[in-house]
């Protein structure tokens, strides 16, 4: 998504140095795949690997002076949802943002994951309801691909700021597949507008906590 | 999906009895959330728990003499695949169905998951591209919302049997939320087409098996 596949993890003294994005090192990487042989290979681990390998990106990685340190998890309430918490703790962590589509398999899913959010003391930054209505780029009516307003009606019922819903745009999937910058090269799509909302009220949301 | 949320798991002398979805008893679920207090409740287990599970799952419910035992397993290549597969080991399975959507980003994860049975020594029976192009419902017009092909010519690369493509339909969600039968309700859908094509491949599939 950042065409920065195949690029390679070098070593300074202090540690790791992530794979910078940009020119100007604004925007660092660190990911797995970086230190595999090759893109195809698959990472066949069990949980105490996974952890360790998370407790390393965390410790050994120079991450410098940063504003926001972003971890993409997968889904579900595991090993690697324990590790991050249990590595970040000492951190004090701004908390977690929840990202759900708008049916129901899937907001049931993300209200597993609150769970979770308040048994491990996680502040809950707020909800992004995504994958929310495709705009036919034939004839512009919107059709909601996955249900409507999952994310928004779950944000209310549990007291937690929603911070948007982000509609399909296969223009996005043509950018992350090139390699190129969404936001830059769709200025007038819905969805751009969409996310910077969304971005808007996390830099808020960031105000706030400071 | 099943609307079988809320049920509860039965015992008999031999163990667990599955959920049956239908009163001819065709089709069993078994699922942890029947073993849980709230549908809200989060799993938080690591590995060991979730194999400890898996493996009662498989030794502890009483399956019956059944035609077809599929096991929808998360993404990834960990723990539950790991598990899954060393507890059927000992059945030969017909080995495992690999589903992606049409977008790069998730076709290389697929790709990892191949990897991931060729290591592990389990046949693939074949590769499904699901969410592949949107026809949308006012103009009729057919937009390739996450990419398009990617699971086809990963199969061809691969020299795998290539299943179908499944394009979105929001009707199919509209059925899972409410519990109908999509194949029954929605049938001159493409999708409902699609579905069939693929069954009719992997009865063919399993035929050649036997």
């Amino acid at each position: 998504m950042f065409a920065v596949e195949g690029k390679d993890i070098h070593q300074c003294p202090e540690g790791w140095l992530p794979v910078y994005v940009d020119k100007e090192q604004q925007l660092g990487v660190m990911s797995i795949a970086f230190l595999l042989d090759g893109k195809d290979d698959a990472v066949v681990w069990r949980g105490p690997k996974k952890t360790a390998m998370i407790k390393q990106f965390l410790s050994d990685v120079v991450w410098r002076d940063i504003d926001y340190l972003i971890i993409d998890t997968p889904p579900g309430t595991s090993d690697e949802h324990l590790s991050v918490i249990d590595n970040l703790k000492a951190y004090n962590p701004d908390g977690a943002i929840l990202v759900t589509s708008p049916q129901a398999v899937a907001v049931g899913d993300v209200v597993r994951e609150l769970t979770f959010c308040k048994k491990t003391h996680i502040p809950i930054i707020g909800l992004i309801e995504n994958m929310s209505g495709f705009v036919c780029p034939h004839c512009t009516e919107c059709t909601n691909v996955f249900s409507k307003g999952g994310g928004e009606s779950l944000a209310k019922k549990y007291h937690i700021p929603f911070l948007g819903s982000i509609p399909l745009d296969p223009q996005l999937t043509q950018c992350l597949e090139e390699g190129k910058s969404f936001l830059e090269h769709c200025k007038s799509s819905p969805t751009v507008t969409a996310l910077n909302k969304v971005i808007e009220k996390l830099i808020l949301v960031d105000r706030d906590f400071l």
